[in-house]
């Protein structure tokens, strides 16, 4: 097996938050991933770019450098973006998760041209030298989708030691050394084009560690994370209903916890501070899942990919054809620039993304096709504007 | 005189980019003001909303809380934002320095209103009770402006006493307490309708402290930080000459070293570091500018911001009425898209404004009423769209 040599620990050059910060275990994450092997494109944390809220920037010792092996376009996919020992075992986890996001996004973007009967997907693909790449999927001004990205990446990089250590205190008693690891994701985000089909957002995603190659005997670390959120410009109480409902019984199938538990985990998280108010309205999310059976959680992570079409296409069906005004559209078009403020100023994947050198284009295809900003809009009481906005100010328990 | 109870170190709540954090002199700057009197919202340093790209949150030990004194919108505008005792000093350059912010407000809005034709000005004012206040002035949807913002602001409030350490080092030997500040500024984004007609922003601004409560003998500080900047969506050499000779002329009244450095400090400031590209072909921006004589300096201040009308309104009757098409309007809006990112995720006055709970929809104005976000977008080589695209990312001498 090669060194690990693809060094972004987080997000990937490859999606839109396909890894955010919080998809390492403990409160001690990893913030920067480090090659101890290659070092191609070294990028030393840039402090002066960073909203200065915390203490100057000569009091912080920049514990790991931040580095990115660039990526190389590929004009055919592979069957695998495994490395070749990885890929012998096709009963592994991460051969399994790979194969799970590989179908999710070839039934996902299989759907959206059918319902969007005109747009097709255009396909970037790539791989990086020391293992795993990625595919990107866009279909753009299509005649329901104004943007829709279906992104899929495989990471093989090396993790600060501490993350490890402190995941499992107890088993090092000496400092390991840098830690391997895996991750292989599914990210995407739709922007209908008519103000009443809702926008989605979908991620699952899976890690694995190796054990320090100096603490050999030390144990392994996977954990799963993701989610599904929803964010219309109108109200549907039936389409809300519907979308929620598919997301419980996911949910209930494995746990009778977890649909309660990641529906508030995903209105916190979804959180556009400076507006008091959420980016829509919820679904589930979770990170960091790794105390239940392994198994159960990739079940529980093919079942909620595979619960996007039927959470989402009747929804786009019923509401694709809907006519609407000119100020249904700017209403729409303005709650796209607060997606936008969400994802530019808060999303961890997006945010750590564009900082460190991602692929741009892959991370910023999030970004709806068009977003507006009006000084001071303020929907009047009552109006279905006023409810949607109160919904995301209040979020409501919908089923 | 009343103790310091606005506590807002920067940016206020009054405008984008007012007082960005770049504003208070030396390398340690405050990042976080603090009110040792009255805590009407006190607010820790939100670290979870922080790209993690430092050192982890537990290793930070927060220096300071920050806090903002809610603001009273007013229904009048007042005379002065002056607490009683700095208003009785009309010589003051306090006293100046507001008076030439409110004069250059009136002027500029003035201007945009007579080359509109149609368009209004919306005021907003508001002060804060320990002193100071702002006024916000924005034009919506004319017939030439898509969005026209014009604000003023006048903060009292303390900063951090590390930062009047660094400045002033040799002049104290025990700590001093936390220093009272007083600071002004005006600041504007012009976005028109016309894809011909360029996005203008200027931003001129006055800090002072008085000297730390514990060490009433150390002297007094005091620094201007300010600039105007170009962001065409179409490249009329004549129009970029015209505009930097302006700010030349300005500079060149002063000190013959002032252009050549603060347009170079503009391309690197106004830099979106994930695209390798600036937001658009710079003007010119200076900050902490303290080591020349005071009068001269603002009289500089005071040149540059009635710069603005003649730099700027010529090419706007010039390009107002130019006919364009669908594809000419795309490619502007795809421009203010990357000015949505520049001002969301690098722009130091919007970036800690968001985050420490400004008046949003002062901060936020400066967004354009419509951004566009393409996946892969290219313009093709040697297009009118390459030529803007390939200035921004390789800064020229205009003149």
């Amino acid at each position: 097996m090669p060194p690990p040599t693809a060094t972004l620990s987080l997000p990937s050059s490859s999606s839109p938050s396909l890894f955010p910060l919080s998809s390492f275990p403990s409160s001690t994450k990893p913030q920067i991933g480090f090659c101890p092997t290659t070092r191609p494109r070294l990028r030393l944390p840039n402090f002066s770019s960073l909203p200065k809220l915390i203490s100057p920037p000569r009091k912080l010792t920049p514990l790991f450098a931040v580095s990115i092996e660039k990526e190389t376009v590929i004009s055919e996919r592979p069957d695998t973006f495994l490395r070749e020992a990885d890929g012998q075992d096709d009963a592994s986890v991460r051969s399994r998760f790979q194969r799970m996001i590989l179908e999710v996004q070839d039934s996902v973007c299989a759907a959206l041209e059918a319902v969007d009967g005109a747009g097709k997907f255009k396909e970037d693909a790539w791989t990086r030298p020391g293992g795993g790449g990625g595919i990107s999927r866009v279909l753009q001004d299509g005649a329901v989708f104004e943007k829709a990205g279906v992104n899929i990446s495989v990471v093989y990089g090396v993790m600060p030691p501490e993350a490890y250590r402190a995941a499992k205190a107890s088993a090092i008693d000496q400092k390991p050394g840098p830690v391997p690891f895996f991750a292989a994701g599914v990210s995407s985000v739709l922007h209908p084009k008519n103000p009443f089909a809702p926008t989605l957002h979908f991620n699952y995603r899976y890690f694995e560690t190796d054990a320090p190659k100096d603490a050999p005997g030390a144990p392994r670390q996977w954990w799963f994370g993701g989610g599904t959120d929803f964010t219309p410009a109108y109200i549907f109480e039936e389409d809300v209903k519907h979308f929620h409902s598919i997301q419980k019984k996911a949910c209930d199938k494995f746990d009778p916890s977890f649909y309660p538990r990641f529906k508030k985990w995903c209105d916190d998280y979804f959180y556009i501070k400076h507006r008091g108010e959420r980016r829509g309205l919820g679904g589930i999310f979770f990170d960091d899942l790794n105390d239940y059976d392994q198994e159960m959680l990739l079940s529980f992570a093919t079942e909620c990919a595979n619960s996007v079409v039927p959470a989402y296409i009747p929804i786009i069906e019923k509401r694709k054809d809907t006519p609407f005004n000119e100020s249904q559209k700017a209403w729409q078009q303005l709650r796209r620039g607060r997606y936008v403020e969400f994802n530019l100023v808060y999303d961890r994947g997006t945010t750590f993304g564009l900082k460190t050198g991602g692929r741009i284009e892959s991370i910023l295809v999030s970004l709806p096709l068009y977003a507006r900003w009006e000084y001071d809009h303020k929907p009047e009481e009552g109006s279905e504007e006023w409810k949607l906005l109160d919904a995301c100010i209040n979020p409501k328990e919908w089923i």
